[in-house]
């Protein structure tokens, strides 16, 4: 059944909307399947049932990929991480490949095989040891039922450009997104030039994920639109950001906030602010649409919804859900009645109830 | 198996902690499954792996107790709320009831029927209607494997009262908690009066859940013991608060906040804020301890690991979680390693990064 | 001339709103003539310039009374302070009279004397010693052309109502006014007894002063004229609020708050708030309307304009202040234009520019 | 006297710290004798004692210079202002200039005669007329006393060249002040070369003044400083700085947040913040170092002490003021003793009191 699907750049060049996924590791975390620190994916074989159904839930959501829950799953990641000993990188990304394409079937979803950043590279910054792992990963995943790869998560684009080398080479679709800020990778190359690498690279979409809030990552994404329009280069946009308030944070993102990463509540978006990240990203032409860590399924559900006019269809999962927060009409309370409408969540400002707590930290590392 | 298990009170009486479980509807709303608004548990019949997926993320943070996913189950709920019409209460409440049994049985904890506040009593406080409302979802939960019942959600210790008369009548323990602060239920009933009708009318345990954050809770609960200590009665105590910070709420508690359900985001509490009210609440005297809505596993967790000492052991999901934040001592960045230590996190202010929002709201409907 | 001036007690039996005067040891502490800590007025024998020009500030807002800058001027306190050793308290006690008496001339606006709690009572609590000192204060007083007096500033309801005995033995009108909470005076004495104990010691007129923001003590004045009325006792109410926002305080007041004395900037209430202070104050009943530490000129211009519908005129001070922001009207940038008008300021929340500090503090001492 | 003092260009060639003066137009608003929207200076003419006592206050809190009140006093000005239609601007210039030459003279203070933008600019861009008109404002000035000039508050860089090429015929020392962003002058112009172009005109001193916060302000004249640097010119650094947080604000500076003019309370300056914006304008090389809307008594006498071993001595103001909260060393409550460190008030985070405003305001006109 799955062949039947139409493929990621098929979908991207009708100019549709794709619906990303939300954030793994953070959500499963909380579940209790992930070890803040290590954030290494050994759940996909010792618990899962929990990523199924993490998975399940992106895919109500409305998600049109499915990422393998495969984050930091490269051998020397998990060496270094030292969390688990008994499982090898191989056992896990098959795994995940195999739970990403049960739920992915269960929909009109694509699967695609993630690969991120490595320690090598920071160690050695020696292209072929790097490109090996990379080699090894996608081997894995080749084994299995992918519909395309997503380099992710890379800090230097340099980094990310040799991933997606290798994996153009199994001659499917390759995106890549940076963790990057609007200044630049951590090596200063800014957010333009980064795009004209990884498409120069081969990649057919390019993007940001993770690191800052947002509205901030549009402001990237543009930036690499920017530099590649200049550069006379074609590429689909993608964006998956960090789904927490950072307006403090520059190149290093989320990890210099003091609150990374078990304080982080008070900064988490909310649906109105996804709606709105959702209408901007789409206007600044970006099509793929997702989320990282702090994206839960009500997240990716307000994607969804509010590009449901442009997608042409509502996600299984708003049968529970009433638009902008119909689903009050009935409440006993008139002014809790009063809240069912467009304006009243649009403009609410949301409180901490933490009065003796700031409203930014200041981050460290800087 | 189950039957070898102590029972809630013999656990009780010998002095143990009892650690409860976490919120459903409003965890299962964003995870697609529940809809606001309506807070109906339907999702047992239709979703159940979802449900069966919560409660053992509860389990595996240490939960000695799963309450069945009954929550606001009484047929005439149902049918004023209007979600479902194809599915009976009794059918909700009978797979609720499998459903937290087959997860208990993963582990050493206990099975809870719960049931809630009726529509019915605020239309016609007549107590023969409400009671036959009690007895029907009482005997759904009987024809099934049930430990104990929890009536919960209460707004008027009267209606509480008539739940926990008709409950009695099982020969099973019975635990009642209303949802009211410190200032007493909504007809001003002080809180030292509605535990002495409770324990009156036949409750085990006693105590409050949701609707305030964890210290006001804990102030209510003191209050209700007060008033047991003055007359003479003796019950257990328990509570299971709201996971929000809700400074500016009183007698209406989070309903009147205008982030009411859907931005309430940058008031929930962090497990470090867990550990905190777990701590006060032991301190107390109360030894049933878990938490309402907003808790999730990790806040559960987080009870168990301050109170691991007393309870003697360490819960399955702490094998991912580094105490205190000792997983992040292997961190690359040096400041991000200075924060694997208690002192770090105890005193954390955390940000919310909204600088143009307010931290605390005015409370609708005063 | 003054002579020809209506006394205060004509008036306020009149019905006649009488404004205050604002706050002086806070304000002349800015200017660099009081010493924080100490906060005695010396400066109205060694700077009386300084205080002229202060009085004079208020009497063109509106002030209907002058205070003699006279704070703290008991010879005890004076010697503890250690702060002037070659100036006594009766030199200070004169010059002040003679400068309030100077400004007071050149408007319809009367002299009090004012007296406030000593250091005598707290370490003796022995009413002969007491009242002596009020006497010497007193006497001091009634060499020079005072219209009434206040008693200020106390703590205390008792030792406010020595003063007030003491100072009734003069024949000229009292006035008494306690620093206190809603919660009472610092013996536990709520407020509406600490107003009938006032009266019946003999003051016309009963309020508070400093300590709390101006609804707190609004609050206040709210119980003690319920306290009189209860008493079927009769008095005019005053209150003379200090002009910082301290929802954290309770018992002990600002001093408790860690921002005190100098860093209390971020809380000072705006023209607005006391805009919205004078009505409400108005509302409950009171009509002798100021401020204290915090109320500088403009604040009392304020009362002055809210309450120019009651008292028929505007202040002197107005003609170089068009009313509800009117003088923005000829602003060359619209958008600053469009803040000319009632709605915008009534409704503006006032932003800190303090994104790193949090919005409330954990007052000390508590 | 005055002939013997040591001329600005003297002190600032020896490497001395010259402390200038604080705000006048919006604290003589708040005393009464200003208009808000108007801000024009016939208050020296009409209350010349509320201006002689300000500029006494300067004077006490160490200000080696005052500025003639003389804002805004171009003829064109006073009459589209249309606020006093019986006074002229000669009148009010020279009024000014003795108030400032009889308080000078009672300490070791110069008289800066200071013209500021005129409307005439924004609307014809003539030179010649624009010039004429600082003509005429020198022309009154130079029957009077004067030290030197100050050219201050343009947002143009043109405008001020113009001010300055007029105010050098009079063959005294000038500097120039603008009141720009980092990111410069309204016509784009960065603030290395404003420097540059001012320089050029003639300017011994310059600097930026009024619209952002003091941290900003030090960051623009740093940018300043490496104009001048780049192009091999020398001259005196200056700055008086805006003394309210502004985070927010960009080009336009403080009028367009929301709070201008009226509710800008809670942003203003504490000692403490003048304390390190002192140290820092120091180490960044400034030497003239005062402040403007905003900056009261207070505030001066805190760069003052600040400064006070660079100086050599503390100003007649300290005799009020324990360094560093000392005079609380006398306090009853031990809480409040423990307030009398450096390190206290160097570490406080002040409160707004304001739960329910934000820390951050959206500016207008962006």
């Amino acid at each position: 059944m799955e062949n039947k699907k139409r493929g990621i750049l098929e979908r991207l060049n009708a100019g549709e909307v794709v619906v990303g996924d939300g954030g793994y590791v953070l959500q499963l975390e909380r579940r209790g399947y992930v070890k803040a620190g290590h954030w290494t994916p050994e759940a996909a074989v010792e618990h899962p049932e929990a990523v199924r159904q993490l998975h399940r839930e992106f895919l109500r959501a409305g998600a049109n990929v499915l990422q393998t829950f495969t984050f930091y799953c490269s051998e020397d990641k998990l060496e270094i991480s030292g969390n688990v000993t008994n499982i090898t990188g191989a056992q896990i990304n098959e795994a995940a490949c195999d739970l990403a394409r049960e739920v992915a079937n269960e929909g009109d979803t694509l699967v695609a095989g993630a690969v991120s950043q490595t320690p090598c590279y920071l160690n050695s910054q020696n292209e072929t040891e790097v490109k090996a792992i990379f080699k090894k990963q996608m081997d894995d995943f080749l084994k299995k039922d992918i519909d395309f790869f997503i380099a992710e998560f890379f800090r230097y684009v340099e980094e990310a450009a040799w991933a997606v080398e290798v994996l153009k080479t199994s001659g499917k679709p390759v995106g890549a997104t940076l963790c990057i800020s609007p200044e630049g990778d951590m090596s200063g190359v800014p957010p333009g030039e980064c795009a004209v690498r990884l498409v120069k690279a081969g990649a057919d979409i390019v993007g940001v994920n993770c690191h800052l809030d947002p509205l901030t990552c549009i402001r990237t994404v543009k930036l690499m639109k920017e530099g590649l329009e200049k550069a006379g280069l074609k590429a689909h946009l993608m964006i998956q950001p960090f789904g927490f308030h950072t307006p403090e944070c520059n190149l290093g993102g989320y990890v210099d906030l003091p609150e990374y990463p078990f304080a982080l509540e008070p900064r988490v978006v909310t649906r109105w602010d996804v709606h709105k990240y959702a209408r901007e990203a789409y206007n600044a032409g970006i099509r793929y649409i997702g989320g990282c860590c702090g994206f839960e399924a009500y997240h990716i559900r307000a994607i969804s919804e509010e590009l449901a006019a442009e997608r042409g269809f509502l996600p299984p999962a708003s049968e529970k859900h009433g638009l902008w927060g119909a689903g009050l009409q009935m409440h006993t309370k008139p002014w809790v009645r009063a809240r069912a409408r467009r304006e009243y969540w649009e403009n609410l400002l949301p409180a901490s109830g933490r009065p003796t707590c700031p409203s930014m930290a200041k981050p460290d590392g800087e």
